[in-house]
């Protein structure tokens, strides 16, 4: 277990294991002697802990009773590395926030990867840091997992799936049907970060301050909001389609409308400039690190105080309120002073974003 | 919900849902309208069950006290369609089956999609419906998922990754640890025929009688068995690899070594035919309907009996001992009186054969 020296994403450097390989191969994924190096010396040795420990065909661990939540989402964002995180920190956290989502504390994931024949075996090592990390952060333990190879040209370097297992805590009931008219909606910072970050680096597009992405754990920040005897009705994180896309879905699942403020929507200055550039609005585009609460009027203040207390929530804001009028609709009012219906994303407005 | 009827695989057909789009686009994973149509009338349609329809992040579902078994695998195969099953049933089964070698009641999946821009709507649609029966022939539940879309050349058609969760009963204490000096080796059926109904179909080989992939659902044999008072001490499906590579694993992990009988291990006389036209040697060549079971010797008898008695165990065999000699170490009596080293699989036999 030694080698040279990289210097990973995150800024923390750890030698490569010895491989004989630059590259993986499809014999890495074949089931055979050198899936089962790589399985060791990469994932095992890095991700260890005793379930993972048993290299059985999976995991077994102790629950209590309760409620589980169960969730997955398979990352292919391109490019693998980007400003802010790399495609293993976004598997983790994303799967990790997904749960949180649903009110439960996230504790164990599974991590399936494709890779594609030839991707650097120091690719695959940051990768495997970054994951490592990420967990760390968020307090979970990757328990599971499988690799698989494919042909050079039938892939695209890494693909990544996660799925992850928490505990809803009793209680807890936050749902995607539950919001009611007169509801606050309350959003945990910034928007549009993560997606912007992909896009400049995609289009070659340079700024006088970097932006990188919010890729981020919520789980604590969830954990925190949860802990107050303030119930929270509605726990969305704006990912794929953004802001736009998660408080529509909302809007439809709880049969309300939403009226937003555009003035009270947080974004970066250089975030708005690059949106600009790119044609995009910032409504629109993927964040990793935040999320929205819908929660009643009379405690919208003691909880949006308690999320600022927390790193992840310093900039949360109230950014409207859900409505019995056009259900299912989300109309926003404009900084000139109209309002307009901000609609489902219809089309690909960025592709490969996760 | 109407359209064309199709002839997907298994027999059963069901008409296409109404889908503007003959192909899938890049916007069917972008998070908006698009994909939310897909995902409503493909997925959610046909997978449909309490947990799924609340369209959440994930799934949340009560459990009771005790220990839960937690697999994941992606499935790359090509070609997608494949004498005796395609990507679909492969996927639901072969996490059902990693569950169930944990000794775990196989209960919830997620499903998650990463198709190639350009897939014929057509294909994903008789995918979704040999996973809906799979998961009712397994008697499990897709409860969450995920789908995204990659750019035309950068995937091959497509990948499906499968988590799954299942429960163990008390008492059971299955393991990759557990063989013992003394212990018997059954097989539950005739080798070979998953990996080379693939190769066949690739190499477009035809023989006389087509050879079918084995590809089966093994929880309820698994049930069978545990439910009886003599213990199993290992269980293992020997998929990628085959049994070969899945007997070294247990030999090393369980720091034992193993004697088969050539004579004893049942291979299919055209599917010993095609692996001699292949150049494959079945002990290397992936299943994806058999199990291994490790057992005491005075209860090998009575197990194998009660395999037999399933479907699915049919044809179990005892194959051979564990031994104290040669820890690590797999050894087959050959045909012909002599002794040979049963390797691990070194390289890449057969790519994308799961």
């Amino acid at each position: 277990m030694s080698g040279k020296s990289i210097d990973p994403v995150g800024g923390f450097s750890c030698p490569l294991p010895i491989t004989d390989y630059k590259n993986v191969l499809l014999a890495h994924g074949g089931g055979g002697r050198l899936s089962q190096q790589l399985i060791e010396r990469f994932f095992r040795a890095q991700f260890s802990n005793p379930y993972l420990d048993l290299l059985h065909d999976g995991a077994v661990f102790p629950v209590e009773e309760g409620r589980l939540a169960f969730s997955t989402d398979s990352y292919v964002v391109h490019p693998l590395f980007f400003p802010g995180g790399c495609i293993g920190d976004l598997a983790v956290y994303g799967t990790v926030n997904d749960l949180a989502m649903c009110g439960a504390t996230p504790l164990y994931l599974s991590a399936g990867f494709i890779i594609e024949e030839g991707l650097p075996m120091e690719d695959l090592w940051k990768v495997t840091l970054a994951m490592q990390e990420a967990a760390k952060a968020a307090g979970v333990q990757i328990v599971t997992g499988d690799t698989k190879v494919v042909d050079r040209g039938k892939g695209d370097g890494l693909f990544i799936n996660t799925a992850g297992v928490g505990v809803v805590p009793p209680g807890v009931a936050v749902g995607p049907r539950n919001a009611r008219p007169g509801d606050r909606v309350l959003l945990s910072g910034r928007i549009a970060e993560h997606g912007v970050a992909i896009m400049s680096v995609r289009n070659g597009l340079a700024f006088d301050t970097a932006i990188v992405s919010d890729t981020a754990p919520l789980n604590r920040l969830v954990a925190s909001i949860l802990s107050m005897p303030e119930p929270v009705h509605v726990l969305r994180d704006p990912t794929r389609g953004g802001v736009a896309s998660a408080l529509n879905e909302v809007a439809a699942s709880s049969r309300v409308g939403m009226e937003l403020v555009e003035d009270l929507i947080p974004v970066a200055e250089e975030v708005r400039g690059a949106c600009e550039i790119l044609g995009l609005d910032p409504m629109y585009v993927a964040n990793e690190g935040k999320l929205i609460a819908i929660v009643a009027p009379e405690h919208a203040e003691r909880i949006l105080g308690h999320m600022r207390a927390h790193h992840a929530g310093a900039d949360a804001v109230d950014i409207g309120e859900v409505v019995a009028d056009h259900p299912g609709v989300v109309l926003m009012q404009t900084r000139i002073g109209g309002k307009r219906v901000v609609d489902m994303l219809s089309g690909e407005q960025l592709p490969r974003i996760c």
